[in-house]
């Protein structure tokens, strides 16, 4: 890099006063940046201009292949199998990589599923893994590309040798009210994806409560530079826009989102799970190559939980141990009959979050079997005295103020009343 | 300070949002930026979303007054004399200050000038006081009220302890591209004046090309904003609108703005320096009680002179000491006969930069007789041969870049071809 090439200043003033940075100026603020020679407080300022006054698709593409320059990059093209991903920007209940990537994989599909750990109300589906007795989130690379020959889905941590300039910027935007820009979320979701080395990404962009992005224009505007951003960069990308209005399923933590994805996997589970993770296999096995799979039957036949059980022992895991079980549990039982019209998302991630579920920093540990168990949906007919959801936790002191985030959040009305779930579920689908 | 009374990210996620910050919140702010407990990227973040999203009229007030809080205040209240002040936003041979302070002085005004060094193409009043032998700028409290009683007026830097919350956010945005941003421009202004104590206050506030503020429409929002500002916190305020595309005077530089200030209190020296001067001097000398001073009378007949004799010596200054002369001239001729219809403020402040009296970083030393002299201002009739402007420097090695900056700053047209001057000097006041 040549450091003086350009002046971090004039570049914050370009995109303050609603400019376009060229490819150079992209590449070097983001190498800049990496090196500590464009400071925090620049790209701060940048990052504030940028969510105000947005940038162009040249420009997101830039800058996601200056965030995949700064590191190193996978590479799977060695496979005898095809690879797809998924990704999902996150919601409360979200364990549907856990069901998708056996299944997926069950018909031959390598699944590189490189995920985080959760943050704030969203839960990580590493959090969810690790709760299974003995199983490992680090895999090396060419562990990685085993396991994908042998078993064909591969759930771990990625490097911190991908995208190296994300991460700096992620912690950045983090501590200074600029996580939500489209085009830098859509940048750091990509880049990782892109640097990953998969053919096929498919993206679960959800809105509503529950959401990281509660508008569901701004969903759909994330999804198509997403979608525009993979086909720039040569990987088939196709995106659904998702309901986080309601929990997804009935499990609210790790343990126990663990238990209901088994469910799922031996044939039963709720509707809603089963429903999204069909969809988004359908999306990924159609980039594979597999438009007409019978993705149902690969569930009721114990296709998918034949590679669920290779796949958490390739990873040191053993799926026949018990799942941790939590110290202390709370039921909340319903005070009148009727139906469930309300059960909002994001009080019940706040809820199992505060329960010990998740975590307020990223050092923070999590507990396996915190969480809420859900016992009603919205539409469903209970009866004074049911028992609505149950709390657990390890500690009993928890309760209090996760009741306090459930405040309000449910409701039980009476029978022909609208229920509030935010409409259908899957709303639509971008991409080619 | 309470500090987890408020977080940080919320407040920079309101103003991102277009909501208005409250007065708690901003003291806030301000008060734990200064203990260091929000970070820099926090503020410059902010800074950003205040420079694209404004501020309402309570919120600048707010923040102007939680600025003063964060250091010590000056208070002048037991002098026997009305206290008033002048502020410029700064420009190109903006000597005003120097035959100003006394002329307004020898009424009977006390003037306690705060002022500032000169960064990048602007020069600073302190650096051209500074080319008199002996002149000193840092003077204390105690010997500022006593030049005050006795002579009227001092200039002299304002110490580190009048509102540092403004030093350190100044510092910030000049690095993270949010200077322009008027709430903050006004703010910084009128932080250091208010806490200064002045009764009365006049504001330059200058647009065009030499000036901070290239466009008028804004220079208009700053000067309105800043004299609310002062009204709010009970400093009489008024402000002029003045042209800053054409160098104000002949001289620009340190040196020989010192010799052309000292032409004015003789009675003589270039109109525009006059007529600013004396507008000026009535605005202040209003405030003060005094709107039919006869202020031309005081540059004839030698008081304004006599108390600036008395201003420079009670600084340590011998005002009849000659002032330092550059080692190397270098003179540009007019290449043809006609009308000088462009002279272009800020390359020529540029140049003189280039030549040595100005600074990059606040830490460097000035050259006192570096700078350009012109012989010429538009509308002057000019003949083949004859000398347009002096370039002067210490180290002929200057001279280079200094006409670089030159290149196309100016222009010889036919009589009768309109005058490049941007219009009138004097362009409004604003104020009661």
């Amino acid at each position: 890099m040549v450091i003086e090439q350009f002046d971090a200043v004039d570049l914050i003033r370009t995109k303050r006063d609603k400019g376009v940075l060229g490819t150079d100026q992209i590449n070097w603020l983001v190498d800049a940046y990496t090196r500590g020679y464009v400071a925090d407080e620049q790209m701060a300022a940048m990052a504030m201009a940028i969510l105000l006054n947005g940038m162009e698709r040249q420009e997101i593409k830039d800058l996601t292949l200056a965030m995949i320059a700064s590191g190193e990059t996978m590479n799977f093209s060695g496979l005898s199998k095809k690879t797809t991903d998924k990704h999902s920007t996150g919601g409360v209940g979200d364990k549907i990589t856990l069901p998708l990537a056996p299944l997926v994989a069950s018909f031959g599909v390598a699944v590189p599923q490189l995920s985080g750990r959760g943050l704030g109300h969203t839960g990580g589906t590493l959090d969810k893994l690790e709760s299974i007795p003995g199983w490992q989130a680090n895999i090396s690379p060419s562990r990685m590309t085993e396991i994908l020959e042998e078993v064909g889905a591969v759930v771990c941590a990625a490097g911190a040798g991908l995208a190296p300039a994300d991460g700096k910027l992620y912690a950045l935007r983090d501590i200074t009210g600029t996580v939500e820009a489209i085009p830098l979320i859509a940048s750091s979701i990509m880049s990782k994806k892109i640097a990953e080395g998969t053919a096929a990404l498919v993206l679960d962009v959800k809105f509503g409560s529950g959401a990281f992005l509660k508008d569901i224009e701004l969903s759909r505007e994330l999804a198509r530079t997403m979608v525009a951003l993979g086909e720039d960069a040569g990987v088939a990308t196709s995106a659904l826009i998702t309901n986080m209005n309601v929990p997804l399923g009935l499990a609210i933590g790790n343990a126990n989102e663990v238990r209901e994805s088994v469910e799922v996997l031996a044939g039963g589970g709720p509707s809603d799970i089963i429903a999204l993770t069909v969809a988004l296999a359908r999306e990924m096995l159609a980039h594979a190559g597999l438009p007409d799979a019978d993705v149902e039957a690969a569930l009721s036949d114990g296709r998918a939980m034949d590679t669920w059980n290779a796949m958490i022992r390739a990873q040191g895991g053993d799926p026949d141990a018990p799942l941790p079980v939590a110290r202390e549990t709370h039921v909340v039982t319903a005070t009148r009959s009727g139906v469930l019209v309300e059960q909002q998302a994001l009080p019940f991630g706040i809820a199992a979050w505060r329960l010990g579920a998740g975590r307020a920093r990223a050092e923070d540990p999590v507990q396996h079997a915190a969480g809420v168990d859900l016992h009603a949906k919205p539409g469903d007919t209970v009866t004074a005295g049911q028992p609505l959801f149950t709390l657990s936790a390890d500690e009993p002191a928890r309760f209090a103020r996760a009741l306090e985030a459930l405040d309000g959040a449910y409701r039980i009305g009476d029978v022909g009343e609208p229920i509030l779930d935010g409409g259908p579920l899957i709303v639509e689908r971008i991409g080619k």
